[in-house]
Parts: C-alpha cells; sequence; structure tokens
C-alpha cells in the first residue's frame, strides 16, 4: 500500500484529493497496486471536507513517517514550498508539484537533489494545467530535437484577449470580468504582466534544451497596454493578438521571451481561445506538433498532478533517468532580437481618420502587413520607433 | 550496445533508419546507452542507400539472432506482418509498429504475447503518425476515465475535404490532386471508404476501455458520395464536413464508428484541415484535449517509431505493466444510434431553387439546422429517409 501526502489544501491540493478518491479503482487497477493519501497538509481546518481527518499544520509529521513516500506539493509560492520539496527528496521521498514558480526558479537543484536520492522530481502539472505536454516532450518527443516552442501558457490573459476581441470589452472591464469569474486574481499582474506565461516558458525551454533560464532575467512583456483599436487592427490584418511564450533552440544557443503577438489565422494558435491553453512545438523530425486543453482549473490541474504520482508509483523500482538540467549561463543564450521574428508597428496617424479600423484605407493596412511580414532587427525597431515616437500606437511582435 | 532490427524498408522503414542514424548522438544521450541497427529485412535490394549493407532478405537470420532485442515492423499489411511480429514477440524480442492492420486485427493476441515473454508490443505510431497519442493516453491520461474520442484520423481523406471546401474541387478532382502528391494511393479505397480510420478508432477504443473490436464490424461509412453542394451546404450551417472516427466508453458500454460528421466552427476539429490529424478527448477529470499534428509522412512517423523504441531501450530492464486487452463481445458493445449524436438531413427540394447555397432561404437553413441540434434515434432516422427518399441530397451525423 503506497502512502501519499499532500501539501496545501487548496484548490488543486484538494482536487487531486478528489481525483485520487474519485477514479482510485480504475487508477488502482492500471497501476496493480493500492494506495491511500494518509496527509493533508495546511495551516487551515476543513470540518466538511470528507478529508478533514487526514489535516495535519505540522510538516514533520509527513517528513519524518517512512512510510510516506510520494509527496504532492501544491502549496503555490516559493516558500516554504521549496524548502519542504527539498526536505522531501532529501529524505528519500518522490514529489510531484503544480507548483511553476518553484520549478523556474529552484528546478535545477531539485531535480539534482532527486537525482542523487533516487526519487523523482515531477511536475507535469506546472505547464498548460491538464495538458499533456511535458511528459509526451520528454518521452514521445525524444527522438527529437526540439527546435522552437510557441504557446499560449496563461488562460487569464487568454480569456481576456478573446472578450477583447470577440466583445469588444476594454481590456479593464475583461480584467474585472476574468476577476469575477475567478479566473484572475485580486492582484492580477503574475498573469496580465506576463510573469506566470514566463515561468512556463523556461520550464519547457528547459525540457527542450537542458538549460534552466532564470525566468526574471527573459524578456517579458504583458498585455496591460492592449487596446481595443489594437484588437481592431489585428483582426482587420487576419490576425489575433495572444500573449505568447516562445523559445528557440539552436546551435547557436537558446532564448525564450513572452510578448503579446500578432498571429495570423492560418497559425493553430489564433484559434485557441477564453480560459484554453496552447502549445505547438517544432521538432527536427516529426516537424509541428500542438498539444491543446484546459490550461487550468481544479480538476484539470489535479488530473496532470495525479498522472505524476501513478509514474511515480509505476516506476518505484526501476532505475529511471532522471532529468539532469543546468543553470543557463550567458554563453548559453541568443539574444532574442537576432531571430527573424517581425514586430508589427501600428502607427497612429494611418489611423487617425477614424476610429473604425474597418474604413482603414488598403495602402496602410498593405504598410502594416509589410511590418508583419518583414523581419526587423532590435535597431531598426528602434529607430522606427524614435522617428515615430508620437504617432505609434502599439508594437506587436508577429508568430 | 543495443541491436535493432527494421522489418519492412518503405517509407517508414527508412524514415526510421534515418531518424535513428540522424539524431543518434542526442538519443544515445537521453539513453545512457549506444544502439546500432544490425539488419533490415526487405527482398529488394537499395544500393544507393547508406544502409544497403544491412538488408537481409531470410527473416530466420534475425528471428535466430539473439543480439537483435528490438524490431520495428513497418512492413504494412497483415502477412506476414503478423506472422513476423509474433514469432518475435514468442523469441523475447521488444516490437514496435505503425501497422494498425495488424494492431487492430491481432492486438490482443500480440500484447498478450508479449506480456508472457516479458517483452513490449508498442504502436504508437499506429494512429496519428507522429502525433502524440497513444503513450499520452496511457500515461498522462491514467488518471482519468475517457469516456468520448473523436478525430481526424485519416489525413487523405481530410486533404480531399479541405480541397472540396476551400477551392470548390470536386470529390473526383481533388482524390486526384491527391493521388499525383503521393497522399493517396493507386486504389485509394482504404483512406476514402473509412477502412484506415475504423482501424485507428478501435485502437483508440480499446486504449479507453480495454476491450479491442473487430475493425470489419463497426459502422464506416467513407467520404465517396460527398458532393460539393453539400460542403456548401455545411459552409451555410457555420460547419466544416470531416470524416470523424468515434469512440464513446459508458457504463452501458462501448460503441465506435467511423462516418462524415458536420462538425460546428466551434469545434476545434473543424479547424484541422490538409493532411493534419487531429484527436480530441475527453476524459472525466482533466475534460477535453486534443492532439494535433502531422498524421502521416516519413519522418513523422518514424519519429514515434523511434519514439517507441527509446521507450523500450529506456525500459529494458524494469517490470512494466503492459498493455492487456480483450476482443470486445456483443456484451460489451452499445448501439450507436443510442447516443444522442443527431442526424443533418439536407433535403434537395429545400435547395432546388438554385445551386448556390448562399442563397438558401433563411427559413429552410433554420429548419436545417434545427436537424442539426436535435438527436434523431436511427428508426426515426429511417422514418425520415423513407419518407423523403427522393427529397434526400445527403446524411450527416453532427459533432
Amino acid at each position: 500500500m503506497i502512502k501519499i501526502a499532500i501539501l496545501g489544501f487548496g484548490v488543486v491540493g484538494s482536487g487531486t484529493a478528489e481525483v485520487l478518491t474519485e477514479n482510485q479503482k480504475i487508477i488502482e487497477e492500471r497501476l496493480g497496486c493500492e494506495y491511500s493519501i494518509k496527509y493533508i497538509l495546511d495551516l487551515r481546518d476543513f470540518p466538511e471536507s470528507p478529508f478533514a481527518d487526514l489535516v495535519v499544520r505540522d510538516f514533520n509529521v509527513i517528513l519524518n513517517d517512512p512510510e510516506v513516500t510520494v509527496v504532492a506539493e501544491m502549496m503555490g509560492g516559493s516558500h516554504p514550498a521549496y524548502d519542504f520539496s527539498k526536505a522531501c527528496l532529501e529524505a528519500g521521498k518522490n514529489v510531484v508539484t503544480s507548483n511553476k514558480e518553484v520549478v523556474s526558479n529552484f528546478g535545477v537543484e531539485l531535480c539534482e537533489i532527486a537525482r542523487k536520492n533516487g526519487v523523482r522530481y515531477l511536475f507535469e502539472a506546472s505547464v498548460g494545467g491538464g495538458i499533456p505536454v511535458i511528459r509526451p516532450m520528454l518521452n514521445d518527443l525524444a527522438s527529437n530535437k526540439i527546435t522552437k516552442i510557441c504557446g499560449i501558457l496563461n488562460g487569464t490573459t487568454n480569456y481576456i484577449l478573446t472578450k477583447m476581441r470577440d466583445e469588444g470589452a476594454s481590456f479593464a472591464d475583461a480584467l474585472g470580468e476574468a476577476q469575477r469569474l475567478g479566473y484572475a486574481e485580486a492582484n492580477p499582474s503574475a498573469d496580465v504582466d506576463g510573469i506566470d506565461a514566463a515561468r512556463k516558458i523556461v520550464i519547457l525551454a528547459a525540457l527542450a534544451s537542458g538549460k534552466l533560464i532564470s525566468p526574471k532575467s527573459i524578456h517579458t512583456e504583458g498585455i496591460s497596454s492592449i487596446s481595443l483599436l489594437d484588437t481592431k487592427v489585428a483582426e482587420a490584418l487576419g490576425c489575433s493578438i495572444k500573449l505568447i511564450g516562445q523559445a528557440h533552440v539552436s546551435a547557436d544557443g537558446l532564448c525564450a521571451l513572452v510578448s503579446p503577438c500578432m498571429v495570423p489565422k492560418h497559425n493553430p494558435l489564433s484559434r485557441i481561445d477564453d480560459v484554453f491553453n496552447g502549445i505547438l512545438i517544432d521538432a527536427n523530425m516529426v516537424g509541428e506538433v500542438m498539444f491543446y486543453g484546459p490550461g487550468a482549473g481544479k480538476l484539470p490541474t489535479a488530473s496532470a498532478v495525479v498522472a505524476d504520482i501513478i509514474d511515480v508509483i509505476a516506476h518505484m523500482d526501476s532505475e529511471l533517468k532522471t532529468i539532469n538540467w543546468e543553470e543557463a549561463v550567458p554563453a548559453d543564450l541568443t539574444d532574442f532580437d537576432s531571430f527573424s521574428c517581425a514586430r508589427v508597428f501600428i502607427a497612429s496617424e494611418a489611423l487617425s481618420f477614424a476610429d473604425d479600423v474597418t474604413v482603414v484605407k488598403t495602402a496602410q493596412l498593405d504598410e502594416a502587413f509589410a511590418y508583419l511580414t518583414a523581419p526587423l532587427t532590435e535597431a531598426q525597431a528602434n529607430d522606427i520607433s524614435q522617428t515615430n515616437k508620437n504617432s505609434i500606437i502599439s508594437v506587436f511582435r508577429a508568430l
């Protein structure tokens, strides 16, 4: 009988308990062994919960119980989540997590500690919520060199951008609606400023390259300055504005960034709307594959956490190669401006005669389109930006 | 040093040799061990190939060589592919394959022989070409009950339907173009009659339910009777016609079928065009996820074959639970007409005043739409079909 501990009984933690219980019969059949949840760590009481009796407040109860071999960390934030995960791994316990903040900042160290202690540190749920993406990258694309990853990695911002495009809502109104529905936090900065997406893209970039870049060090633009006019211009150009995390891996090095992009309609990411996520991967043998699904939410994210728990249990007696990352150093990185990843400049005078983009003259749209398709260097971009300082409405990268 | 044999040096077989060689360095790094291709079985000579020296004509050379522990079968067809696969498994060799005909017809027996001999029989490349779907279903969705699978599983028919919709090509012209481009065989029946898709959907249904249905026994409609008028009506209804393989798993039983369907534009499958495949999976915890990518082709399919080879090598010393299917018996199955899966009837008199669907009266489109959204039983469907025998142009299921 495998004994599991859950750290943090919030949305994903309680979802994990629910998935483990609701689907217990089929999971045990698939595993060929039984399991139970022994502890749930939280500072709060949950008198109404069917799991109330399992709640403990002292982490050491879990750490010092040799029966517990699998720990699911869903506390969020860096501390004490990182510290507890590290202690569990050092004590020879397997750890699975949905915590992208910890994985993106401490992944190298935690994977190494896991390896040294003969256990595993898995984090499928840290990117794309319930969407299978990390394990498929490691297993199904193992015959490939992954060269490029482009993803809609944050459901909250995608919901806001979809509302703006389809319903003409302003950024502020769409954000308010997202908060009302529980998609966005009271302080929405981690989502709308691209910080959440930055954590996720550095994890995906590390899976492709073996090098983990600090999420704070990558170019990160959010969506708060995007106007309704921008979304209309995008529409007129045959594009959707999406917040894209992208990573490029080549012989020259690795690059990751987060920015709003003009995504042309023929790109499958342009049609990933609302709170859904999509991750498009280019690899040297398979070409382009995409993974799509719910990028957040209680049960979807818990589905991925429990997939990791199943993976751990199924391979408990096997000697598996575990993830071996290194911290990226400056020599590993290329500048994002060296990529032929165009910027689109929408100048206000081109639109000044009307707010309604549908009446913008074709010639001016053609001009915008030329920017869309012609790659610019950062130097060129700055030139244009300086020259037309007062006329620039928005600057977008294009996929 | 792991020794690999390739059976069949056609498109996928030669692609597999290419992937194993081209990405050898990174694959060996990931595996932590070395491998080489020892034999390629084919009746032809390939004097121009860099692998010419490895070609043998006698299967027994491979079967009787204890050094060969991994065999990749890419011969196509049932015989001798099935016989050779069985012999290899019985001799304690792992077998990986892209052969959906063999897996869909003999999968139960071959998985059982593999299990009894402590080896594995893997077939990621048999469905969706290079798209990761089988291993993600088994691993990443292991925490879920899979309740429904809907997929565009055949690239050739999807190419034809896309040509008809977007370029107004007739079925015959689009098929001719597909043949010219090498997407369709000289005898296109396996593709256009839905036989290939039927083999794939029974494999996916078995992964979800544990029961393998004979592909010949499921309801299978192809696309050869679809007219340009049908595609125009679909467009007017806000739908795309797609050849869909679907499987439904419930407490009542299992059902699989292949048919052209009206797919509404909000369904992500409606936007999977050309030779691409997409597989949408509904599962009880994660909700809806989709896998998208190249459903065929030399290197994409080989990418999946080599992923299986890597999986086999990585777990060679582990005791893994292997696939355990049973043959589906009538009691396992539910009739496909018990599903609330609507049929759309397009009656010719509703359209008789013009060939151009864009001028069809709103009232008549509304009527068609009512069919689209109202589920009909097979009995009702037959009634309508009888009553309006001379006026029915086409009958479609709707997703």
